[in-house]
């Protein structure tokens, strides 16, 4: 039976067979060492019989082994004991030298970026690289609790559409036997008629965006969450959902996995359960007066005000998750609710956290004949067939309701401090990779 | 504060208000009985005051309200009471009267699904035909504890890709970028590739097949579960592993859901830990033993077999998931491993319940040289672009290795007991279906 690399030490003194990858080779004083990588971490095995150092010589880095031996306790082996008088066994040759070494740190340089990607079926398994996706693995289920336990359905809609229905952003389109389909850049229409039914709704899907930009924030192929929630008072109950989920799942992961968090070099935590609040225009105002460069007349924040106001936030204001609110209307989409009290603005909120705006969390208008005017005023047409569907829900009865796209990969990216969000992606896609 | 309708007996004799839509209208002996739906259920609101009943008269189903009234026992009401004086305000006026009934059980014939489909943002409201969507995010959650349980970590891969991989099916293109792209048919060679790191991966998403059929088995989006496994001993592992998921996941939502499955009529479960294995040729023989009908020439099983060994072991074994193994080669996939101890067959089991294949379970060849040639085998260049990486993680050691591809949408339609799986499916696409 396999005993994992965690277990080992249960049981010392007695003999024992482990399965996994060479991980790495050491010859130190005529004794050879050997890791082997199982997906609970590594084994160290130490060969002293010449018949096994000989059978060790022709081994790359990859074979897939079994290796019998004794389990004696070593503190400075990892998970605190070794193999001794190991009997290898080849599962799986490889005889060929790998393109690259996986048992170093990978330098996250934006310079090294095609080369970590062309070689990810490798480097994927290097330990630190892994546990960026095992992190990304337990974000989505502490997202998915949350969500749960506030009685959200999950919801699956679907990515193959008959219109491009949301407008604005580049969008992929493609033959759907002898029509035209367009692939969805989010639920956001979907989720909103089935706030008819459940009132409370949720995905994590991937999203399409045919981007011809490349920078460090965008994919052409996205990880989003989408929530929606019906019967809400006002914009505030959206964002202090928002706000208690981020709290919530970051305060959980850094919480259970501290070690790893501390081993990819993960900033602290510097959060409380309020979200500080700034409008577009006090962040302009602010920034504006800090650095002397003046940015009242965008519509939008620029990347630098990101960064700069969450750096503010958690230094002054202990908490480096902010929202941006009131957003102009001059950036508002067609299905945007217009703040009642200011018809200038929207009731529109950005989460943005360490620097990079990771949800946008916005009201939306609920009533058919003001929505369907504010799409006339976007130049959609309400009459589309796209359309169609989502009108008949207004038209019986949608109530209130606000939610959030957020981006996975953004998120991932910023909890453990990547440079970029293709870092926190296993295979992204962009203007120039559509491989591995 | 909203009290939602679950919990409104909790407040016999007091003041509350709920919010919700109105589902129902009843006049009887002058008085008027309302049903309020909200995300939990039913309130019924019993209107005497002649102002309120004036009100109510132009009212039309799917008004969203706001019902403040004093909770009184009564045992015929939904959750056990009802609200009496109740004092209507209604948030979102409904002006029209709605194309479809909500209240009714929804007729699920074949010839009603046009019907269903067309008016999906309207009959998502009917309370049965939520419970079809919530018993899915449940059956979700059911899988991703197990996976998570078994250390299997969550991944999320690309589903534009570079080329068609899979080869077979049908496949729809788009232009990316100037260059061809392909909608994945599933996350097939990359959780392959990520074998070689984690070990165990899982996947729930969208994956994409260009089937120009119309059955009640076909969509041309799926929702796909993908799980793979390394280290296996043999194929057996990869059947247990399925078998044990599946027995789990059934038997929590028919213990936790008894009442929503009783409701939606589905079938009484008829389970064992250990699913009954029959080879194909087994499967052929019985079959044509009893019914006259020839079937030993057909490589894969026809629909009436797979309906036929499912009744047979119910009927007989007490169990109606079957697996169904030793597949003939002729139908076999390039990455499929052939038996090593009868070549005419492959160590694959597709995983059939209540009459439907729901999962295909192989182990995969994990032996690159064997691979590279069943390739060239199968018509395949092992040169193309779209399979370098994929070798390259087998060039560099993959482990023996099995998983299965699952049909979350078969799976809620056989659970339930829907007549096809589109009926499984919130919004189906289909060679003649792409909106809503």
């Amino acid at each position: 039976m396999r005993v994992l690399s965690r277990d080992i030490q249960q049981y010392t003194g007695q003999e024992i067979t482990i399965a996994g990858w060479i991980h790495k080779k050491r010859l130190l004083g005529g004794i050879t060492f050997i890791n082997v990588r199982d997906r609970a971490g590594l084994v160290q095995c130490v060969v002293k019989d010449a018949d096994e150092v000989e059978k060790l010589r022709g081994m790359q880095i990859g074979t897939v082994v079994s290796v019998s031996g004794t389990v004696t306790e070593e503190s400075r082996a990892p998970n605190g004991a070794e193999l001794h008088q190991p009997q290898i066994t080849v599962n799986v040759p490889v005889t060929e030298q790998p393109a690259i070494e996986v048992d170093k740190r990978i330098d996250h340089k934006p310079e090294n970026q095609d080369t970590l990607f062309e070689n990810r079926p490798l480097n994927i398994r290097n330990l630190q690289e892994q546990q960026i996706f095992r992190l990304r693995s337990e974000l989505n289920r502490y997202i998915r609790e949350f969500a749960i336990s506030q009685e959200f359905v999950e919801i699956q809609t679907p990515k193959l559409l008959a219109g491009a229905t949301e407008g604005g952003a580049e969008i992929f389109k493609l033959d759907y036997f002898g029509q035209e389909a367009t692939l969805a850049q989010s639920p956001q229409l979907y989720k909103q008629m089935l706030v008819g039914a459940f009132e409370r709704v949720f995905e994590i899907g991937p999203a399409f965006r045919a981007e011809p930009s490349m920078t460090t924030r965008h994919l052409s192929e996205t990880t989003m969450l989408d929530l929606e929630m019906g019967f809400i008072e006002n914009h505030d109950d959206v964002l202090q959902m928002v706000e208690r989920m981020v709290f919530q799942v970051l305060t959980n992961v850094y919480k259970e996995h501290a070690d790893e968090l501390k081993e990819l070099r993960a900033p602290d935590l510097v959060l409380k359960p309020d979200f500080p609040r700034y409008s577009v225009a006090q962040v302009h105002e602010m920034y504006t007066e800090a650095t002397g460069e003046d940015t009242t007349q965008e519509k939008d924040l620029i990347p630098a005000e990101e960064r700069w106001i969450c750096d503010y936030a958690r230094d002054n204001q202990g908490c480096e998750a902010v929202f941006v609110t009131e957003f102009p209307v001059e950036a508002m989409k067609f299905y945007h609710m217009i703040n009642p009290d200011n018809d200038k603005t929207v009731l529109w909120g950005d989460l943005l956290f360490r620097g990079l705006e990771i949800a946008t969390c916005p009201q939306r208008e609920h009533r058919y004949d003001v929505l369907v005017q504010q799409m006339k005023g976007a130049g959609i047409d309400p009459k589309h067939p796209g359309y169609k569907y989502y009108l008949e829900a207004f038209k019986n009865g949608l109530p209130a309701h606000g939610g959030c796209g957020f981006g996975i990969d953004r998120l991932v990216q910023k909890t453990i401090g990547l440079h970029s969000v293709k870092e926190a992606t296993l295979f992204p896609r962009d203007l120039n990779r559509l491989a591995p």
